[in-house]
């Protein structure tokens, strides 16, 4: 038929490289979601009668759970909703406006979903690479900013995200490695309407096979993003681990502390080798390389079972295990080492 | 915002009656999804790895598990997607198409979902309340028709169908209620290209709390709807649940046929006491009442603790436990009774 000629046309598959070995592609917690807390959940929370129901999303309790995170006296349960990942909150918001804005590098599946939805969107790439750069936006725009970016990394100031708000644009400012910066603009809230923090449960917590993302933003904005999206959008099993997720913060917290060392030792290590790298905030670091480097690098790690993820200006490395890091280390060291000593003889 | 007023007008929340002790408002399960696979599940099919990652949806067990109980040679795993939910699908769906055209009485969500996107849609009633009318479709348009038929449970008949399919328009038939029927359209899916079969594992197998719906279609359709929908749509663990359901297949079995029986029971008694009813082939029946005698009788019902589903022209009642159903008889019996008795003085 050719209504799906004009949906093949513009849509397009999100691609993810091959799972393998050790895979360090997609930003994934290298820890594994606590087995006390799903021993927990089945042996003491799970309610059985609750499969078989169309369970409330939210529900209550989760809510509760994430506004006592939050610790903002400011908000209440009409400030939050969930979504089934942070992606569907990203999807359903594209639905609500008139254009779709971000500035590459940024999380792909930005593009992905204008696309796959048919919405009209502007992309222009961050100044320098890492600045907002100055864009005509207004009411009925909405731009999407992940902060720490992605694939970068590095933090935006509240000054650039401010003059997005000034000028009327809509901004979902994206928080997904909010607990590996420890840098959150969820204060900006008191002062403008025109902006959804979104958070996840994929990355710090180990739930990204879950799939439970939330927002926090005005009251106006939540209330339509609940008519919009599915209304059982969230399972009931993945909203009771992201409550015992929370309920055990301190399991997580750390965890997240070691990823945030493991990050800064492998920044100075890579920069000791003389890589140029981002100030990745992330659970992850961004090598930049030329292309020929970076395909001699892809290639020694896929020779180790290792994938990473491939952007045109580099690559971007997930914070894995201790073991992971050091062959990633060890294979970018051993290049540049190699390399110099090429340059001698 | 001005732009929330847009989404505020045009959308409106999915409302539900109040849950109450017996529920019989949303075609339910009345039995609990099978501890004993449940137990399976934690002790020895879950794989904690695969919760921290962005697990594959659909991922190939599922995928070969439906092919396996649709049982038809003429498919293979480019015909079959999953959902969030039936819901998903069709949600999803509305987006492929210029325009969307369903026949009240219908499943609500058709409208609640068209209004939330935004899509342009026709709605035409059914024609004496059972018959799909003569419609002006065409390639461009989806119709969504349920079958067995969501509120009223009656069958519609291929030709129907197919006259919607020889227009060129896309036909999403929903059999969401096929356990309870065993009549399927799915062979229609060799001669048309124009047809998606949806189903879901929220009715006959207990798991609405979970959201699995999946989608049987030609490899294009599957091809652009996999490309429109949010990639990892379905949790690791609703697809553990979905993929063991299947496999346990005997258990939901006895449960469906011990559901039919009770449905023509119901459907027998309230025919004797007199009430105009739909012939259903769901796990719920339709009872057809004035609005002076439904209030009564969702006030009877209400002061029991039962809700059931309130239509301009009647009551939907899902086939509950046997207690729950002996109360409905004993209210809509009762009352009927009492009416004569008051006849005759």
């Amino acid at each position: 038929m050719r209504i799906f000629e004009s949906v093949l046309n513009r849509a397009f598959p999100y691609e993810t490289e091959k799972r393998t070995e050790r895979y360090l592609a997609l930003n994934e917690n290298p820890f594994d979601f606590p087995k006390e807390i799903i021993d927990r959940a089945f042996v003491k929370e799970l309610e059985l009668s609750n499969l078989k129901i169309y369970y409330d999303s939210p529900d209550e309790s989760l809510i509760e759970r994430i506004l006592d995170y939050l610790g903002a006296v400011f908000l209440d349960r009409k400030n939050v909703s969930i979504g089934n990942g942070a992606d569907e909150i990203i999807y359903v918001t594209m639905l609500m406006f008139k254009r779709v804005v971000f500035f590459p590098p940024t999380y792909s599946c930005y593009k992905v979903f204008a696309k796959a939805l048919g919405v009209e969107f502007l992309e222009l790439p961050l100044e320098d690479g890492v600045y907002i750069p100055d864009v005509d936006v207004k009411e009925g725009d909405v731009v999407f900013v992940p902060n720490p970016n992605n694939p970068t990394g590095h933090l935006f100031g509240s000054d650039e995200i401010e003059k997005l708000l000034r000028k009327g644009a809509f901004v979902a400012l994206d928080e997904a490695y909010y607990e590996f910066s420890k840098v959150t603009y969820l204060e900006l809230l008191n002062r403008y309407d025109n902006l959804a923090i979104i958070r996840t449960f994929s990355k710090a917590f180990s739930l990204a096979g879950q799939r439970v993302g939330y927002v926090v933003s005005s009251a106006s904005f939540v209330d339509a993003y609940n008519r919009v999206r599915l209304p059982f959008n969230v399972s009931y099993i993945s909203q009771l681990l992201a409550r015992l997720a929370l309920e055990n913060y301190q399991i997580f917290e750390e965890r997240i502390n070691w990823i945030m060392n493991e990050r800064e030792r492998m920044k100075e290590n890579l920069r000791s080798f003389g890589y140029r790298i981002s100030d990745s905030r992330g659970n992850f670091v961004f090598v930049y390389l030329d292309a020929n480097e970076k395909n001699v690098i892809l290639q020694r790690l896929s020779d180790k079972g290792i994938a990473v993820r491939n952007f045109k200006d580099g690559i971007r490395i997930s914070i894995g295990l201790r073991e992971e890091n050091e062959i990633i280390l060890n294979v970018l060291g051993g290049l540049r080492e190699s390399n110099k000593l090429e340059g001698l003889t």
